[in-house]
């Protein structure tokens, strides 16, 4: 990997990735960039173009093996091996990741739960058991929990991440709606639930703007893809 | 606006809104690109050419004014007038985000939420009445409800969908962890949570890769942005 990787591309590989492993779940073996491009926001130029600068060439009239690709990108994105995580702040929000089946599957297990309020600690939540917060060093070190999500409200975030980032938590998903300060070696990322809502608002005043390519393409689009060569 | 807007510039004036109401609050009337570009991911000179793409330019030695620059960016997101907006599903994620008030302070009003269990039916959270999703066209309707949230289970979120697109709704905003099959006349934001958790891990393995702009800046970001042309 040479340069700096936006996180558009980022974004994009996790997009690339499911394709996959939804062909793969229906026994598809090779693809071409066309097909692993449907159903993302991307051409299948991007994809050739993404692919290649992580070394990953199609060859053409056959495409790319999906279960190498596959390893490739999870290589790549670092979920070859599962991440332990915990989830700090077990409100509606925080409950609700809890029970989410799909991180367990693609490579993040939550190994436990932080609150500080009596009546969730040691209840049990999609498997997973809510501890006081005061145990969360023991706990981050014994399992070597790296990543943390963080869905406490807005004025106990700051805390919360520097009490994270002190145990030895590398990243933090943040859902609390407030800026975090941490140092450059703790990774961030912050989800922001409304500008989700402005990218639909934005589609829906501008029509023509919005360019989705559908699993189930056209027949048009269908024609395209049986029609452009393999690579 | 002419030629096509990608979603990353879309989220990034997301984020430049975000920056600029912050300083708004904080009685700033005119700001630099570099001070706008602080907090989000973007450099001074993204800021510039994204605003001048809708033609908003800084003009030398002061700067954008802010209050205008925020009217401008939400008539291009689209949030100047309030949308209305229903929940459908009241699950764990969906009661969070019913509770989340963030959504109501940018101009997403959520007017009601729908299940079809009669235990949720009747209840009112954060404020939205729980309704019989039987109710939904006609509320839609009456309400003039032009974008849903979808939280229900992913074997129940086409059939919605599908009932969303019939009853006149034309962006939707999908939890669900599955592809949704919809025309080109419904706008469609599917929210990948694994995705972003993804990105955290690729960046905790990248550490040389993450170029965060904290808000709070260095020193030396600071005299930076001060010795910067305003533009």
């Amino acid at each position: 990997m040479k340069g700096h990787v936006s996180h558009s591309a980022v974004r994009r590989l996790s997009l690339y990735l499911r394709r996959l492993e939804h062909l793969s779940a229906g026994h598809v073996e090779t693809v071409s960039s066309s097909r692993i491009a449907e159903g993302t926001e991307a051409t299948d130029a991007q994809v050739r173009k993404d692919l290649a600068y992580f070394g990953q060439f199609g060859r053409p009239g056959i495409g790319y093996r999906v279960a190498p690709l596959i390893r490739k990108l999870k290589n790549i994105l670092g979920t070859a091996r599962p991440w332990r995580v915990v989830v700090i702040g077990v409100g509606g929000l925080g409950q609700a990741l809890l029970r989410y089946k799909a991180f367990g599957e693609k490579g993040f297990d939550i190994v436990a739960a932080f609150d500080t309020a009596p009546d969730k600690i040691g209840q049990t939540i999609g498997g997973v058991k809510v501890m006081d917060v005061a145990r969360l060093p023991e706990i981050v070190d014994e399992q070597e929990v790296r990543l943390a999500i963080l869905t406490v409200p807005a004025d106990a975030a700051q805390p919360a991440a520097d009490l994270l980032r002190r145990s030895g938590v590398r990243g933090i998903l943040n859902f609390a709606p407030t800026n975090l300060d941490l140092p450059e070696n703790v990774a961030l990322n912050q989800v922001d639930l409304t500008a989700h809502l402005e990218r639909l608002s934005f589609d829906v005043r501008h029509p023509g703007n919005n360019h989705r390519r559908n699993g189930n393409g056209s027949a048009a689009e269908r024609k395209k893809l049986t029609t452009d060569p393999k690579n």
